[in-house]
């Protein structure tokens, strides 16, 4: 079984803690996670969101293709649609697999993301894919992927507030981790607040596990219908 | 790891044929399944969805204390809420581990049930659990689960027939099979209907093993807040 | 003509309360309060309420057969499809009842109820009921029955302190009383507010009355299909 | 106890035929029927809606200030509202209290009204009080209240095919009778249909006694809050 | 080309007023503001609105039959689909107008509107126009018509106020001015609040410029079927 | 003034088409129409759709960075998002403007396009714009752009009797033409069908105009507040 989980931006030191989250959730040697290899360093706002997920449709498409199951690890990230079109694998995107399992833990779930640009991006998504009906709110804790990744303890801190905040004023019962650079922080959060806190990259590598042990594919009627062409083309990507 | 399955019926066939779908979904001797003790024999209405789910959390809070995550196995039954009341365990309703795989796979899913009576109790957990936007409908076979359990062929043809109608006429891209009785049918009708076929007692037995190993359990915030007592008390049950 | 009201609960008071609001809306003689022979004793949780079901639904199939129209008197409680397939009688829940002639009296309404634990319960009934697109909110005035109806001036003193701030930060017209035990404190509440206080219980005897004089039964189509069959099986009750 | 009905045309037969539904609803001496003094004879488009509206203000206004409870007969009528704001006595529109009955009787309900241009209007209104939820369709029979009104039999015979074409196609399990011009045929309907069928009028007046008796009127917070004057000014009234 | 402005009051500085900012948005001669000949002075509550909607359409079709274009410049008006039903020309509602620009301009829009009267009203007709899935909220600034007019600075200082707690509470990224006495304040609120200001007028006379030059009439399909009749009848009006 | 429309692919006949629509729509020398310099030629699924919308982005960037307004000439194309945080002129997507127009004209509104393959995209589009509310569907014809392009008399039919199918089976009263390669045809179709279509380029042109005349910029508040660099960076472009 080979898993390949994307990490959207291209800090390398994002990369390393999405793995030391993602490799630990299956088997040994079943996960891998690259990063693009072009594209946007970090994603601060919809121009850089949108060119990540070129980036993530290249990479995958160039260096996936083997895969049993993909896992996309950008929260609230576009673009899931056009990698689910271009592979065969089953897609599975933190932005769903993070809500789908703090929906079977609780009624009301709050996302916790990085800063308030990233919100309305969230919020989108979670439209979009039919997931907004029982999350209570996003709230953005104000601090960027590197700043977060930068200051644990203050990272923990400042998520747990927030986190609490969610509980109290927007009566969540589960938190969910909307960022990738609060990866592996969901147990010290949790810890501190009181109720679950879902590290949505853990809930997504499982749940990629569980479509490829299955036999299930990406449906190829109407939204994901154009499959075939494996490499994306007419971008003025160095041959 | 020790998942319990409940099977709402107490038709002995119906029990071995979730067994013959849940068992293999995990590591030997990981799964059990059990049945009420007592209740209706088949569920046919709202009255026999109701007090199975009576029977359903009166078996789980007697034999089910020390799993580390429980599946419910009635598609579309209620008594989620107070069963993710009343146990430690992670609760994983095939009502909701099924179309959240099916969302995975596809932008809209149909449900393909056994009766028209099951169609308005399934619409409605749907509804409740928010898992509707994305459903382009629940259509019925017309079929008891004794039926269908009785003729596999035939359960096979009507099953295709109408994933087929949902295809066409209500545009779905996956299937659900929305049924115990349909259980382990999958694979075939997805060979003769030609978009991915969920099973949801796999999808839910995947997901549980995801929620038990992370660690999660039912939040104790808001809906779920009044914990603590274990065995129902009221029922004049023989004790 | 023959009413039938049923308390959710096994608290004398509480049916003696009941009695007091529901018989005086009928003409003499008209109306008969009943309560549940088993089942818990308060319903405080998503257990207690769903076994109230049950207690209910036993009830009134063994001792309301000859009703000319049932009223449940348990606000936000499950169970009114089980009863409604079982029974001839039109069937008015005070859920649907309370909420239905606070739209005729104002834009907005909100409920208040007793303890937080309730809230879930009657936010997801109300969603189901498809009564929750003119509630501006649902607000727990954090005592239990008992507490409310052991102090009638305290009672009425942090009812309308709630109904003050749906008004005031909900923007609700119209209060419900969403709660048994708030029974018969409508006008005095709403004396206090300034809006129209609804007793959902006075709405329900009078709807119910309506329907039983129009002839209006249960629609026999699709939700409500499996009748006939008039006592519950499968129960382990002492027979 | 004294009831105000609204026919909102001027077409003298079909006050009649209100009357012959509204008035035994009640006890006798209750329920007065009164049509606008001036305005559309009848209503065909939005004009006449908008314009019958203006006309049953002035007529309640003007000769329904001892009344107890108003039932506005016309389905669909815009000007609750301004009806509500004029007045002190509670108001039933009879676009709220059929649908309200028909949710009590059955999971969804289908309204049967006169002609096309009808259903939008019909529409909007049960959008705009948020009754929409439950309704599964509303379909026009392509005949106007004359053509309904002079034709008892082939009336019974169309509503009829309209009533079960949206039992099957719709699967409405209760039909509203959407039209004024329909008064009085719901049993005639319901045996032919076999589902419950509502005259919407019954309903009405049946829930404008209850409001009545239980002394609730119109919230003045907010939507309903410019009370106070009486009389409509600022028509090129005849003084 | 003749686009008609019909100001839903009697109250001529607010004729002028609208005259000030309607008239420019468009080439010399093409603009032309009338208002009501009969009905409220001012529009303080339901009734007023509903009666001012009948005096607008007696105005437009009496006075408006060449124009080529209409705009209606009530905000929250009712009645819009009556005239669409009266007249050959396209009709702009700056209700809809001033919305669909901030729409263009931002994620999130407020209004910002007089009375707390006014409120339920101008949200009622942003539901029923489905233009409130991207509305955050409606504010009232507490000032009636005369007093925003009489007071340009007060004026500009209380929107203002109401627009940057918009921003800052509910989130939203455009301001709407929600009432005809704040036309032409636009620019001046913008300048304190630092996110783009639409007054809808200017918008919709824009809006009615593109849709004439284009051609595009209301369509004559179900809502606005009944048309051919040019003026109204049935009103009490002084011939 | 000087407005940019952009064209979504690389089909020159295709941007010959939209200028022959887009610049006859304003004052001589106004409008401007260019392609993406790379990118897929066509757009038939969601790698092509999110691929050329970093084109569009690209392009205009670099070329429009003094237009006075951007009109984004693919319906349903993503990106909006990212073009609007790049670039100071307002930004008007035709899958915005077409609906609004619609809106303006009837109650309900059908888009038809081109493949089966844009229906999801475009429905997508929709739903989060919160312009779906009054959409009564999305048909495809079942032709590619080329495929329309090359056959006028032919694509003409086809639409039209889809924008038929429209009007009789989803209660459709205008029809939006959802596919760039269909411009120009509006007129043609309206004629056969019998209501309002809509060119929506043409009422992104003029409403371009308008956003441009009333000096209406993008918000800079959340959405799209990370503005300030102009040029896309990342990408591996030969530069």
């Amino acid at each position: 079984m080979h898993i390949v989980v994307s990490n959207p931006n291209r800090v390398p030191e994002c990369e390393a803690l999405i793995a030391s989250v993602a490799v630990p959730a299956a088997a040994p040697h079943t996960v891998e996670v690259l990063s693009p290899q072009w594209g946007p360093r970090e994603l601060t706002g919809q121009r850089e969101t949108l060119l990540s997920a070129i980036g993530v449709l290249d990479a995958l498409t160039t260096r996936a293709a083997t895969a049993d199951a993909i896992v996309l690890a950008g929260f609230g990230e576009p673009g899931s649609e056009a990698i689910r079109e271009a592979l065969d694998a089953p897609v599975v995107d933190i932005t769903e697999a993070g809500p789908m399992a703090a929906m079977l833990l609780g009624r009301r779930y709050a996302v916790v993301t990085s800063t308030e640009a990233a919100v309305p991006v969230v919020e989108d998504r979670l439209h979009t894919l039919g997931l907004d009906t029982r999350c209570s709110g996003v709230l953005a804790v104000g601090r960027s992927v590197p700043e977060l990744m930068g200051d644990h303890d203050g990272a923990v801190a400042v998520i747990s507030e927030y986190a609490k905040r969610a509980v109290t004023d927007l009566r969540a019962e589960v938190i969910v981790l909307g960022c990738g650079g609060m990866s592996g922080l969901d147990r010290e959060v949790a810890a501190s607040v009181g109720v679950p806190v879902v590290d949505p990259l853990r809930a997504a590598v499982g749940q990629a596990l569980v479509l490829a042990a299955a036999g299930w594919r990406t449906s190829r009627a109407l939204a994901y219908s154009a499959a075939g062409q494996r490499h994306i083309s007419g971008l003025p990507l160095p041959s």
